[in-house]
């Protein structure tokens, strides 16, 4: 422990970068553009701005800008929680008696208990700006509509979570801390829009899904006067915004001069991966580095490592735009996985382009494995993560003991995007000893990308 | 936001104290000794061996030194989640609309969830250094069970947790973080002990209680070789390791050259509130500075405020030694209240005697103005505090509102002891406008204070 390099590094509050960086600009293969379902055109600002608020659609679809100024009250907002340390996992290092050296970025420091606030605030400010009353957003674990409302109190905005019915009720944690910060959250679906009236009816007795949830939030922004619809992972935009984990990353570890070779994210819509690793691939792209960057997946829904990089819709209600990403396919139900983060079919169109030109791996791990790298994770570092970053941790634990073996002194530093604080009935499993892995087959994945749209492909 | 105070204030690792600091040394009137039930002689070291820790024993009968070493391991692993931040409250300052300037020591940046985590691995060091196997204690709400258990898998040291049924069954996330950190967590009464069984043939179905789960552990611990019992709370060595958290404070505080008025802290057992102004106090008694201490405590368990300083038991069982403290009464039953670490009928004997002496005020308020207080700083601070911790805040913006009427500038300080991430319920209460306040009659009081023990008064 005697290391010159603290346990805990801590930039200093006037460290914040001020800008968000946009590894669209360096790269030399755009990702595909958003289009429409209806005759393949590529959406245009105009197009969005009924649903989406005006300045995020400028940023989604900017491809060119390297660098975008963080707003001060932004800034100012992320005084609250930033900078986030980089800490050494001096503790595990020693338990794994391994050489090499590891580091971590923790964004679970704040009430959401997740990167998300990141970008919630920033889309929250540009509502406001905008002169909007309120913002519509689905959540399914919570994590995001938690941020979201912590940010819509930040800037009395109204936010209305549709939250999957299932989710609501048995995450009833999860629902009151977003009343708590004053957002109304409704179980979806609801008999307040016209397609949940519908799928009650058709299907009376459902416990809702993510797709049903999106569908109520955007009926609700775009019938709604003064109200817009805000998505946490996947868009450009979350990307964007996720991007101060990289940099403040980077700032930290050009300050002791630290190394990394190994980089490594958990990899859901992509926002967490997408946003911390940006600066590095944006060296890679420059030609000014090399780095082996990571993605990971869980097994039981392994876009990068089974999916197809194709146009696809984005929600299972097949009502948004299409995106081009490597997708199981939007009818895909991932098997029950406790990393309710990283059950999402597809992927960022930006992580989409980069894995599709070589510039990143990608591994899937069961879950049985990450709760046991989460176990030991939280008994040495004293942290106990989410499952979603627990697949981050999964893979830094396989690096360093390669590194044991070998006897190499990697720097291995990853993403631990959240506390698992809510995520206990998870837990009570891996302990009780009665979690189960299920892979899905090929077949089931075969069948649900026959099922892609044409538009697009 | 623009002030040269950051809004985080953080000391470096290397200026973690490296010693506690023991108030007693400074009292004129030492606190009064732990007395035999027997027949009131003051106990010593030898008699108290066989229940608890021998180093800390020690510390528990000091009063004159002034400084304990805090041991390298220990030093080592604060560094996992020390030191915590002091923190500028601008966004509340601002709400408010208050000249005053508020700052808070956050003390709940860890899995724990509170500043339990501080005695604990203190505790469980001097367990493992006697060569112990394991240790045994009791926790109701779980924070205590919880922070014991992060210690003890840190130093591969059995915990054995006795947890009040009702909790057991009624807060399954607490229960699952201590299984997740190895910890044995045993619902009380259980029949696993004499006296679990002989209470489960006496009241079959109860819930338990506290006392009886303080009771199975020390039965555990005094029958089970290699094992000792340990409490979080109450006993002059916790004020002890809790003064890392006024000692750091002081230290943030010099650092910018910010001299506070007025200090702030909840009072359940005392620990926190003891450890957190120690220093202060320690000032005060040495006539080298003056400031307004106040503790806070719920107005349905009004030790301080409506209790008789007198000797009494520290548990319902009616097994442990007396102390004198401020006391409702060993079997006085607090009305229902969400803030489960302030239902404690007694006081540290610490804070006791300085209570007696005048060198601090107590104030009691009832928990819906306490989650008013709590609400109101999620919303503007980003923290969702514990009810125990918002105690502390209900009276913080009671004294900012008081500065903003009269336009002083007076400089506050409260302990934000730890996280509300497990109290949800009582949120909900709030959000639903269901919760309730009752206070005490004085018969009920009258009543509990008239079983007082002979011995000792």
């Amino acid at each position: 422990m005697s290391s010159k390099i603290p346990y805990k590094i801590y930039l200093n509050e006037d460290e914040i970068p001020s800008q968000w960086y946009n590894v669209r600009a360096d790269m030399k293969n755009k990702p595909a553009p958003l289009i429409s379902p209806a005759d393949g055109h590529a959406l245009t600002i105009e197009e969005m701005n009924p649903i989406f608020c005006e300045e995020l659609n400028k940023q989604e679809l900017d491809n060119n800008t390297p660098y975008f100024d963080i707003p001060g009250e932004v800034l100012d907002f992320y005084k609250m929680y930033r900078p986030s340390p980089l800490i050494r996992a001096y503790f595990l290092e020693k338990a794994l008696q391994t050489p090499a050296k590891i580091y971590y970025k923790f964004e679970g420091n704040n009430t959401s208990g997740s990167h998300k606030l990141n970008s919630s605030i920033a889309q929250a400010y540009y509502a406001k700006k905008q002169g909007l009353k309120g913002v519509t957003t689905e959540t399914g674990a919570g994590q995001w509509g938690t941020a979201l409302s912590m940010a819509c109190a930040y800037f009395n905005l109204d936010c209305k979570v549709f939250m999957v019915k299932v989710s609501y009720e048995q995450k009833p944690f999860r629902r009151e801390v977003m009343r708590t910060y004053g957002a109304t959250v409704t179980p979806s679906p609801s008999n307040t829009t016209k397609v949940g009236c519908k799928i009650l009816a058709d299907h009376p007795g459902t416990t809702g899904s993510l797709g049903c949830a999106i569908s109520e939030a955007v009926e609700t922004a775009v019938t709604t006067p003064g109200y817009r619809y805000v998505l946490g992972s996947v868009l450009s935009q979350v990307v964007l915004h996720q991007s101060i984990i990289g940099l403040e990353t980077k700032k930290a570890l050009e300050k002791y001069d630290i190394k990394p070779d190994i980089i490594i994210g958990c990899a859901g819509g992509g926002s967490n991966l997408g946003g911390f690793a940006a600066p590095f691939f944006g060296e890679i792209l420059r030609g000014e580095a090399n780095y082996k960057i990571i993605g990971v997946e869980p097994s039981s829904c392994p876009s990068f490592t089974r999916g197809k990089y194709a146009y696809d819709f984005c929600d299972t209600g097949m009502i948004c735009p299409l995106a081009k990403m490597y997708t199981l396919g939007s009818q895909f139900i991932p098997s029950a996985n406790h990393a309710g983060g990283l059950r999402f079919h597809g992927i960022s169109p930006i992580l989409a382009q980069l894995y599709h030109d070589g510039y990143f791996e990608a591994r899937a791990v069961e879950q049985s494995s990450v709760f046991e790298a989460a176990t030991q994770f939280a008994r040495t570092e004293g942290i106990l993560p989410a499952p979603e970053s627990s697949h981050a941790i999964r893979v830094a634990l396989d690096e360093a003991i390669k590194c044991k073996e070998s006897g190499e002194e990697k720097t291995i530093i990853f993403n631990l995007t959240g506390t698992g604080y809510y995520d206990l009935k998870a837990y009570q499993q891996y302990n009780d000893k009665t979690m189960t892995d299920v892979i899905p087959s090929d077949d089931a994945i075969k069948d649900s990308l026959s099922k892609l749209p044409k538009i697009g492909n």
